[in-house]
């Protein structure tokens, strides 16, 4: 995985412009670069590289993915968001660069991913434009209104509210499984596969997203801070539905590795030639603790 | 001019959802429907008709700017922003909806553009891959860190600091000239066109650009904020560098008309069959009064 994750943190690096004007560059770098598990991008590319896809293409939808990611998290972290303080072990962004540039430099990097994505056609790595049109596609529906900021939107309604776990589900389905979704879909698409396999691999990523969400809520609870890089017990604090209060821990950890269940049965279903980094990550999603 | 807005209104209103969870859909359709001079959606409009582009692209295309247009000056309104409470003519989204709910309209607007921009395979109106490609690749770089993001960026560095000519009209170009350059070429993308009517076209959105903020200056210091349907004189009160501050009133309003003269004489360069709404939006551009 260790090449894998140099490789994201290249590419990421390489396109993060670092001279965007008035700081706006610096602020785009510090709030994507040096920090989190890439879950994403690793995501992208062991999709792509099970389906045979083009590795060139995986790359730039790895680091789109990655900067929606990334930019969702400096506005969540906002003081009219969730007001927090402290993410991937260093301070937020607006704490570290203020709020204005903070909410620009998020605004930003949602338009770089797309950027990253439609690359000229005299770029050293072209992509055919049927791809691209995907791949954009792919990710505007998993980042907007039906996606993760409609879950965002949800969650921001449902604070202090009981949550049924249907409602829960349809929340963080959303919220983080449409991207987790998103990942698995686009580096499929990096590749050319039949709709039964774009069928499994949906299974896959879906279950793989809402397994993440209940893992996260399950560590939110059992981890220190220092230990997470971000704020724990938040949720709690914040009376915020999760599926730790709404299931109990050991339900919550029941479900959790019935999804991985899904999940790897989906990937027996794809029958890929090596998706052996898809069945490693489907466990990193499910043993992490942080 | 009546027609072609409607069909902008209509078709902002088919496809900004109401039915976006926990109220975002209604805080995205307030920060977008009815207000606006549409100027954006208007020069994409009839960029694509001067050129014999396809309608239906156009029409998407006109969507996609205007939403990146509204998501910018919801953003741009908010207190860690510009902190204004008045936007055509109506409470600002983030004064009406909260703040939290207008950061992510915001959010979900700019991702929606995109999506309006990739429709499916089987939608009524299907789009060339190409194209859909070309498009999003416009409105991407338009609005990120080299565009209007930059330039926003740039205006928050500034307020309070002399600017001189130059610098003023290196964050213009980027803050507003970005996205109404790519308004045009967006418009163009939309049917074939050779490299010289290209360039021409590029000279033509870029001479606009400029004359629009230049005219928005002006109306800044000259006109009532009941007239603009915003706040007026916020830019000298912000002590934001101007057109007007740098160069006065008078020379102001000569470059304004200088520009609209540049404007025009690049459409005679670029010979197309049928220019006459262009000629008219110019015009619109250096003679309105709000």
């Amino acid at each position: 995985m260790g090449a894998q994750l140099d490789a994201v943190e290249a590419a990421l690096s390489a396109w993060v412009p670092a001279d965007a004007p008035a700081g706006l560059g610096v602020a785009m770098r510090y709030g994507v670069l040096d920090g989190g598990k890439r879950l994403r991008p690793l995501l992208v590319r062991a999709t792509a590289e099970a389906v045979g896809g083009d590795a060139g293409a995986a790359l730039r939808a790895a680091v789109a993915v990655e900067l929606i990611h990334a930019y969702s998290l400096v506005h969540d972290d906002m003081p009219c968001m969730d007001n927090d303080v402290l993410r991937r072990g260093k301070p937020t962004v607006h704490v570290a660069h203020g709020e204005a540039t903070a909410m620009l430099a998020g605004d930003a990097m949602q338009a770089l991913a797309f950027e990253v994505l439609t690359p000229c056609a005299d770029d050293v790595h072209p992509m055919p434009a049927t791809r691209q049109a995907r791949l954009c596609a792919l990710l505007a529906r998993s980042a907007g209104h039906a996606g993760m900021a409609g879950g965002q939107a949800i969650d921001l309604a449902a604070t202090g509210k009981p949550l049924d776990e249907a409602q829960l589900r349809d929340m963080h389905r959303r919220k983080t499984g449409a991207l987790l979704l998103a990942s698995v879909q686009m580096g499929a698409a990096c590749g050319e596969v039949a709709p039964a396999v774009w069928q499994a691999l949906t299974v896959f990523g879906e279950a793989l997203g809402l397994a993440f969400q209940i893992v996260d809520d399950i560590l939110d609870v059992t981890q220190a801070s220092d230990k997470l890089g971000k704020t724990a017990g938040k949720d709690l604090d914040a009376n915020k539905p999760t599926y730790v209060s709404v299931l109990g821990l050991d339900e919550a950890r029941r479900q959790a590795r019935a999804l991985r269940a899904q999940a790897l049965s989906a990937l027996d279903a794809a029958a890929l030639a090596d998706d052996s980094r898809l069945r490693a990550l489907a466990d990193m999603v499910v043993e992490r603790d942080c």
